[in-house]
């Protein structure tokens, strides 16, 4: 693969997630030679995928380039690959760009859309994890309304305007929440011969409340949150099949919807080669150094990675903050165990959760602390910008969030490349 | 197609570029149906397009939602839609999504890229006439980085990082001194084993100057600012043929380059259906009153029409400024004949022509007033970002500019989509 050869031990990271990220500047001057593969050459802000797909901010304010990212980190080699598999005996991973030897890996391959094997709904429905699929996800949505003009019957109308979310997780609800605003403040007046009220949009969720991980209180504004805004809230319902025009649910009427949007959850995204230690969700069973069990010098951090922890017996939840907490102490662990010192086990210090409903209406859960509505809503905006890797996303995302507020606006409504579901 | 009746006639604009938008807003609130047609539901600021294929700017920058700009305007009808066939006995344009009847039509289709019929450079040139092209563009050049660092041979390596621009042009100078300005501030730091100093461009053009329809000072300021950003410059060259993998000139050795962009000429794009006064590089021919000779009620503004005028008797340029005057005169005079006032030929206002080549270097003719370096780069950069629809257009591209002239960096080289040229 063209890397040149180091007299320090070469350290081979897949992925540029907040796990990998977090691991690689841990690492950054010490005596490792890093190489990061990732099949893209930017890292993205997963959190804010939505806000892409519902025409709030570009994909530039999102992701950012990996290579700038490393561009003042000398031992840090970044290529753009896709690695196809691991050879744990000869400790080799092959990609379609090459092969490349390592001493140390670490696997930070995140996760991926789970459809629990349903086939039908992973034709028809679509997911969200990617920029890619967030902007196939606005197109279509733009692209529905404008194919709604064109319908004859109120009902086709109110099918093609009819926009389905499964799962109200933090993600599925601040879309819901998202395309209620559209609906209320945008769509009105880019589309004033349609009859905007027959767009509906609608929450699927098995559990009994939406953002079932977060606290009662929390679940419970959240779920006034939205119903008032007009979205459609299923409850206790999970979804059978889906063939492109209605969803068929397990335990109510069938609903016409020619857009569901899968938000029901992921699994991590299995590297090929790496076997023995796999269960729940696909995941790989790693101890509390991140070390995967019976497999020398391999490692899995992030979403990827399961491990038990304090009040987390079934595993640590999948979140960008799990991964970055590991990302650090295996990058830490790592240093201690070239200078032969004591590694120290991984313990998850849960720094809250959070989720934004529309404007001023947002929950998190702050350790004791719970709050909601404005002041929530800050202290997500705040969080979320904070986060954001470099200046220029900062500025950009502030600005069009004032702006978007101050005008009851969004910015992207942008058909570039069209996108058409498959036909069935 | 579901358009409401109407007392009023009914004009029916093909196109939402700098032509059909200026028309549309001079007939606001006037006594017209206006019903807009475009195959992409926002308009298009093309002369900064190479700043999307450099990595300067967002799609979001440079094009902004046409029932966005329309929203105000209670007498126009926006339909997504590609245009297939125009019946002028009939007065009906067909399109893939349903036939319209029109009193009046306005084709305002623009140009589209001319390969003067050289089959072979159409089907592995790269075109930036629309935002998807520059997104294509932008996606292969930052791959065939990616490319080079697996490279064996610096033979092959030099290929693959080598850039040619065919047309100096506005577009094609602006473009060079883009990617020149990226290798010199950007690439050696995102690439560190990488040795940039193979990357070369060139620009190839028949005339004997760049910017052929500037000043002979213009012209040669700017030859002087490309060859010092170590642009290399084929004046009096014209391209044989191009393989994908190398360029034959009609007089000089041949030249191995895996990318050529194709800046060397448009031609109007024509609606099927309307013939009879086609000439000189498929434009129509119209009369002072931008009417199509012969043919009842329809008329041309743009890039797409032809139009003799003082100083040009071959027809005025395919610029930005003849559309929007054209529009702005078609609609007056619409206004004066439903009034039966005597209609005012066409007289273009030549308002004067810029490029800009670098960081503090652009050259512009203003009339009399022949600029060049930083006051004409300050200069060009007001008079676009005045230009750019609406208001955060305007402030995120200058927030863009100023940050990317401050840090020296172009802030989106992201592969969002991946492009691969067609395999020969």
């Amino acid at each position: 693969m063209n890397i040149p050869e180091s007299n320090y031990p070469r350290l081979v990271i897949i992925g540029g997630g907040f796990g990998g990220l977090q691991l690689a500047r841990t690492l950054k001057d010490k005596r490792f030679q890093l190489v990061m593969l990732d099949q893209n050459n930017y890292h993205t802000f997963q959190p804010l995928l939505y806000q892409v797909a519902t025409a709030g901010l570009e994909p530039d304010s999102i992701a950012y380039p990996l290579r700038k990212i490393f561009k003042h980190q000398a031992n840090l080699i970044f290529r753009m690959a896709e690695v196809q598999k691991v050879n744990t005996e000869t400790k080799i991973v092959s990609t379609n760009i090459g092969e490349l030897e390592y001493d140390y890996l670490v696997i930070a391959t995140g996760s991926k859309t789970n459809y629990f094997g349903m086939q039908d709904v992973a034709k028809h429905a679509m997911p969200m994890k990617s920029v890619a699929e967030a902007l196939n996800l606005r197109s279509l949505m733009l692209q529905n309304f404008e194919k709604a003009l064109l319908s004859e019957t109120q009902k086709e109308q109110e099918a093609i305007m009819s926009f389905a979310i499964v799962g109200a997780g933090p993600t599925g609800v601040e879309l819901a929440g998202a395309l209620a605003e559209l609906k209320k403040h945008v769509l009105p007046s880019d589309y004033p011969d349609l009859d905007i009220r027959r767009m509906s949009i609608h929450l699927i969720e098995m559990a009994e409340e939406v953002l079932p991980p977060m606290s009662d209180k929390a679940s419970a504004k959240a779920f006034e949150y939205l119903e008032r805004m007009g979205v459609t809230l299923w409850m206790g319902q999970s979804v059978e099949s889906y063939n492109g025009e209605t969803i068929h649910f397990k335990k109510a009427k069938p609903l016409a919807s020619r857009t569901l949007i899968w938000a029901a959850g992921v699994k991590g995204n299995l590297v090929e080669g790496i076997d023995g230690s796999e269960i729940f969700r696909g995941r790989y069973k790693v101890n509390a150094y991140n070390a995967l069990e019976g497999i020398e010098d391999v490692f899995a951090i992030g979403d990827v990675a399961l491990q038990k922890g304090k009040e987390f017996p079934s595993g640590l939840p999948m979140l960008a903050q799990v991964a970055i907490q590991q990302g650090k102490n295996l990058g830490l662990n790592l240093i201690s165990k070239a200078q032969n010192k004591t590694q120290k086990e991984f313990e998850y210090k849960n720094l809250g959760s959070m989720a934004t409903i529309g404007r001023n209406k947002a929950v998190a859960d702050l350790g004791k602390l719970k709050l909601h509505g404005l002041f929530a809503w800050f202290v997500w905006m705040f969080i979320h910008l904070i986060a954001l890797v470099g200046f220029r996303n900062k500025v950009i995302t502030f600005f069009n969030w004032s702006y978007n507020y101050l005008n009851f606006d969004r910015g992207v409504r942008l058909i570039i490349r069209k996108f058409e579901k498959i036909e069935h």
